[in-house]
């Protein structure tokens, strides 16, 4: 495992965190993966979360991997912390057309204030073959409960 | 006004494509301001639209900013063209706890294929104080029809 | 003036940093405005920083906004501290071919750890006509000397 | 090879305008590697090209960055194009302090106008050892020579 641990429960807290993003109940995201530096959110196609052309909108693109980003992120801090975004940038990649999609987050660089994390949005088809349709880079802050 | 406008139905256009996004029925959001480079998306608070801390998902934040930067670019597009991001970036500045929010994108630099846009997102408190919550850089592409 | 100022001695703090910045004296680029939260770094062209058209490479224009934006954010840190740069997003908008260039930084937002500063990148042509040619957005980090 | 190649004689056409970039012999870089859809260029360290701490300017990192994305996106263009950069973002992982860099730029998505690339800047030890110092995510755009 490349990056140190000093969460021993740092699988359980993330799931409790992200069972509070109501965002994700709404849009019908659930997360698929934890490890350590390691978060996947997929997000089934609907509708209701499209853009003119009937593509997922860039934002609901971006939704889903902060959230990976944050938790890929979330997974290497210690107990008693909080997470938050500072920022990121997301390349569109290919129109987000597909059956269903997953934000896959890696941690790139862990400190001990901020991480930088890279996700991937794959788009899969009904019959399963994904294409990368976009991806971001971003960075992640740590925050001690009492700084929030 | 700054920017030679190619599409004299310009804001029909942007208004007719704005409604087009199943997204922002979804989420409540509102196109509240077009001029020739310049919109505006309003969005309401709402629980169901939150991260862990009961604040705006920044994924949300993104998606009226993204649809402001698009619409921007595509005031000063030719007609039978369309919009698609391309990429951007997005500083979170504050945490997005208001009761409103308003992105407001304005076109940089307006090219024949690319067009770079800001968009400053504010939130509103109850008695109107705004604050800006974040802020975004895109680049956004014009494609003719044909080329969807 | 919109930000508080918690060094007395910032410009002088700022103006000795810059001097140590010996990729400063390479390019030729000289600091030539300091205040609170803003600064400005000239540079005159030459063939010798250029790309294969001719014209200032991108990662030239880059290192005079970069160091302007953390000059801008250092302007507001506190005494004994140093900036590093966490990351920064450049959209290069017009060729940068002109006689001189100015990188001109305002801070957006200061924080005690994080400073989200702008940057706008202009060329002056021979009679002093002025283009933007480039926009930083990025994200400035605040050290306690003993952190370095 | 995962990206077609629509010009037999890329590697030459992308040596040759390496050459005419003045910057790279300014600051002493070389290109080290050349394949389709990946281009690698080397720096040694030099004072002359440092910040405020001795540690390689975060632009002269994004300036080898840059030009390896440009000329990685260059190997896929057809004959009679020129590449020149929309944007990048960069992210500062570690303090640039190392005898020597490489930056390693890889397509990840090749369009007809836009290209997206990533690159990571990697800092060597005297001894070798390779840590990640930097590292772009970037687009690309192909002109043909008329347009320029």
């Amino acid at each position: 495992m490349p990056f140190p641990v000093s969460n021993p429960n740092f699988a359980t807290d993330v799931r409790e965190s992200f069972a509070k993003q109501a965002v994700m109940i709404s849009i019908g995201a659930q997360m698929t993966r934890v490890e350590a530096g390691m978060v996947e959110i997929a997000l089934p196609y609907r509708h209701g979360l499209t853009q003119q052309h009937g593509y997922l909108h860039a934002g609901i693109v971006t939704t889903i991997a902060d959230s990976a980003c944050g938790y890929a992120a979330y997974t290497l801090m210690p107990p008693q912390s909080e997470v938050v975004s500072v920022e990121f940038k997301v390349n569109l990649l290919r129109p987000a057309k597909a059956n269903s999609f997953v934000a896959v987050a890696e941690v790139l660089k862990s400190g001990r204030t901020l991480t930088v994390v890279r996700a991937d949005v794959f788009g899969f088809a009904e019959h399963g073959e994904r294409e990368l349709v976009a991806t971001m880079l971003g960075t992640m802050m740590c925050l001690r409960r009492a700084e929030l």
